[in-house]
């Protein structure tokens, strides 16, 4: 694998260069929004300031503090991330980064940061978009790397489930389950960047549009290393056994403990699909068709709604209706029936079939390659970024027009694009993901990108939606999550956070404050 | 409705009277083991000490120290609870019975019972197998029933969910959605004599055998009472802001708060169902097919495997094979080619489609009969009792043997019977339901019984299985809940229950010791 890049996405062979930045920015920019024709130049590491820590001999093996690796650490893949680094800004680099091999190498590591008061973030592939892997207390920190605790251990094809550490990434699981004719279909956008761990801490976003599709619902057990001890949950395929254990470390962010491994429920690779995509005249008519799919029992695999700008931006569709990616999969059945009653229902709400053709093809290719894009826009002067949360079905239209307002209402010039798709349907409800575009004002990027985050988010939480469906908490979503956590929770969390870790080094700022610490700083 | 039983299961005008006992006895248990005749007579209400304590005036109103009362909430409906009522004892009745009406109550209650240092025992419908209502401290306590809160609030079938108070019973439940075409599809056996509320408490097993069935994953959103506060979690379709609040409170048991309301996702009633029962030579065949059918992704609504002595005890089967009751259901499309497909697969590993008859008719009746049909069998003399668990596929059948030698090695005279069923099976394992049988010296049967259940409870352990799948808790399972508990998760829930209730009030000696005070009573 090529060389990773420490500012932006992926990898820097696969990035565009000037020249593809700017043919992108004349093709699918300047017909919406207008450009200043400059192209940020791909930034230098820069030189970073000592590291104030340094832990004693063994440990310091486990860590390095090039300033590469410390300024590749100091950011998650955010638009505000990116732009920073674009701008040769790197706030609060860590001060080393740790990449234990072991539990015990971990369980040390926070023994010697309890002592020293280092902060301890945890650092899964680094694809956090919500300020999750970057520090923002001003003490010293470490970044944690669990790349090496790379194995997987057991693949096990009676039950179904398989161990991995939480260092394993995305293809290198898959690679490992597919010699077994096994699969975990779980495919976030960061797939191939971020780590069993992080989808595990971070309650990841899974590859099927409706059912049990969350990490959430294919973790089996984890096992977790915390300032206080380390455990395992119960390996059983289910329980009643008090509140269930693993969902309190489902999302927790690192906050609680370092989650070092998890038993996946797999299944056999799919051979059967069908696929379809339906348009549709107007919103009413789309949403009433994804709403009767989603509560219809049907569980699509895939029953992606894009609306008339998302499908003209992301699947090249130019006759300004929606579209909604409809497909089935099995290991075991034919599912063209199932497509069938499917596409019905669809009918029956006032939709058509089109020949699949490439808007399907499109937009998947769109999908994989949309974080390498928005970093060539970002190099032109663009704001670009997704919001996402899941709502009721009958307050989606109304929170709709809030965030497009909201969006428009702080963009510089009153100017933005909003899109949006749903990654998932519920019986109760979608979750939308919103992609905003706006041009940004050269060298004020990061505070005009918060202005419409912030706006955005109030009109979310206004509207009765969550404030992340699945791109967690970190540090950016606090205010917000902070009014939705209940009283109650809120109290159990604080007690079992004061628990774990006592001296509050576990990624300080993220869900909640640590006991004995002041409110996180707001974001730089 | 007629009264309920006060010592036995349900409605007093359903149980069976002394005549239907003997004639159970000779036709359903003399062939298989011996009966002494006596047929125990009903009991009635014993004098009871007088209440401990009595609330101040306004909440006074609220509670019950009548002796029926106080004699029906001492005890849930184990086979223990049924026994020690029928000879006449009821060890540690509650001091009253608090009926509250609104939350403001509850919490009045609450503040009242700490400082009096009285403990607060949610009862929930009393249905409890583990002893999950009966307080076994020494010191004053209370019932709290909450009957009174018996409203369906909201029924929203755009959305698909109703909002439920806590008292709500079953039947009510589903009278309110049927207006509405609508339906929650929950039908735990204590369906008539349980309540929302304590479904969640208790993370209640669902009418479906595979898929989203439980009660945690058809409860959107929860209203939970607790002594330090209320609150109630967001009512969004899904959300990845943090650990998931709801999952704390599923499954606490009555420990971190009074649950008082839960929103729950409803779907329409089914219009098209199908359904096969399957034949199988042994049992490697019937658990092939089974896992192959919990694997397949159909999800079948009924996947019941009942073994040969389940099948002849419960469905009148007499051929000594496995019977495989399989049913599918939809409200919106034909499901025969579903059956088809599993059909197929059953074929595959060895069964036999058999006429549908009355197999999974006389197993239906016998599963709404069962404990009415259970308290004539303690009548009788007999022990009888269900342990429940789930593990792994392939270490079932270890467990299973394991657990009939541990019964009957425990069993006055060496003498039990087992049969099992899977009422729920996962493509990570199967959740096995035994049925235990056997002969009690009279006089001794509570004492029998728990060693039976010591010994099981062991094996389970010791071959990977849950202590319990869906029966909760309790008192009764604290041995093996308290080892099956993880580290960080024992510590943070100790931290929870510490923040939550920190006068120890709630539910003690459940789950988990509330701070400074001593380990559960051994099981009386």
């Amino acid at each position: 694998m090529t060389e990773r890049s420490w500012w932006g996405w992926g990898r820097v062979d696969a990035a565009l260069d000037d020249d593809a930045c700017r043919a992108l920015g004349e093709r699918r920019v300047r017909p919406f929004l207008p450009l200043d024709g400059r192209v940020t130049p791909v930034p230098a590491v820069p030189s970073l300031p000592p590291p104030r820590v340094r832990p004693p001999a063994p440990l310091a093996d486990l860590a390095t503090t090039d300033d590469r690796a410390r300024a590749a650490h100091a950011y998650g893949k955010a638009f505000r991330d990116v732009a920073r680094a674009l701008a040769g800004r790197v706030d609060h680099p860590p001060d080393l980064v740790a990449c234990p091999a072991t539990e015990a190498d971990i369980a040390a590591l926070l023994d010697w940061a309890g002592d020293a008061g280092v902060a301890v973030v945890p650092y899964g592939g680094g694809s956090s978009v919500v300020g999750g892997v970057e520090y923002r207390g001003g003490g010293p920190w470490l970044s944690m790397d669990l790349h090496r605790l790379d194995r997987v251990t057991d693949v096990d094809g009676v039950n179904r489930v398989a161990r991995a550490q939480a260092g394993v990434f995305g293809p290198a699981l898959e690679a490992h389950l597919k010699a077994a004719d096994l699969t975990l279909r779980h495919y976030p956008q960061s797939f191939e960047f971020s780590t069993v761990g992080g989808w595990v801490a971070t309650r990841a976003g899974g590859h099927f549009a409706t059912g049990p599709t969350h990490i959430d619902d294919l973790v089996q057990a984890l096992a977790v290393v915390t300032p206080v001890g380390a455990g395992a949950t119960a390996r059983v395929p289910a329980s009643g056994a008090g509140p269930a254990p693993e969902r309190l470390f489902l999302g927790s962010e690192g906050t609680l403990g370092v989650i070092t491994a998890a038993w996946l429920r797999v299944r056999r690779r799919p051979r059967f699909t069908a696929a379809a995509t339906i348009r549709f005249p107007g919103r009413a008519e789309s949403l009433d068709a994804t709403r009767a799919l989603a509560q219809s029992g049907l569980q699509p695999s895939n029953c992606r709604l894009l609306d008339p700008l998302e499908a003209a931006l992301q699947a090249g569709v130019r006759d300004g209706e929606a579209r909604l990616l409809l497909g089935f999969e099995s290991a075991e059945v034919p599912v063209d029936a199932q497509l069938g009653h499917a596409v019905e229902i669809c009918r029956a709400a006032g939709g058509t079939a089109v020949p699949d053709g490439d808007t399907g093809g499109a937009w998947r290719g769109s999908f994989l390659r949309a974080p390498y894009l928005r970093d060539a826009l970002v190099r032109l002067g663009l704001i670009v970024e997704t919001v996402e949360t899941a709502c009721a079905w009958d307050r989606f239209p109304a929170l709709h027009e809030a965030v497009v307002a909201a969006a428009c209402a702080a963009a510089p010039g009153g100017t933005a694009l909003v899109s949006y798709r749903f990654t998932h349907v519920y019986p109760d409800g979608p979750a939308p993901y919103f992609t905003i575009l706006a041009p940004a004002p050269r060298g004020a990027e990061v505070a005009a990108w918060d202005e419409i985050k912030s706006a955005v988010s109030d009109a979310i939480a206004a509207h009765g939606g969550t404030i992340t469906h699945h791109h967690a908490v970190g540090r950016d979503h606090r205010r917000w999550y902070d009014a939705e956590r209940t009283g109650p929770f809120d109290a159990a969390l604080r007690a079992a956070k004061a628990a774990l870790d006592p001296r509050g080094i576990l990624n300080p700022g993220v869900l909640i404050d640590p006991p004995d610490r002041p409110s996180p700083l707001s974001p730089s």
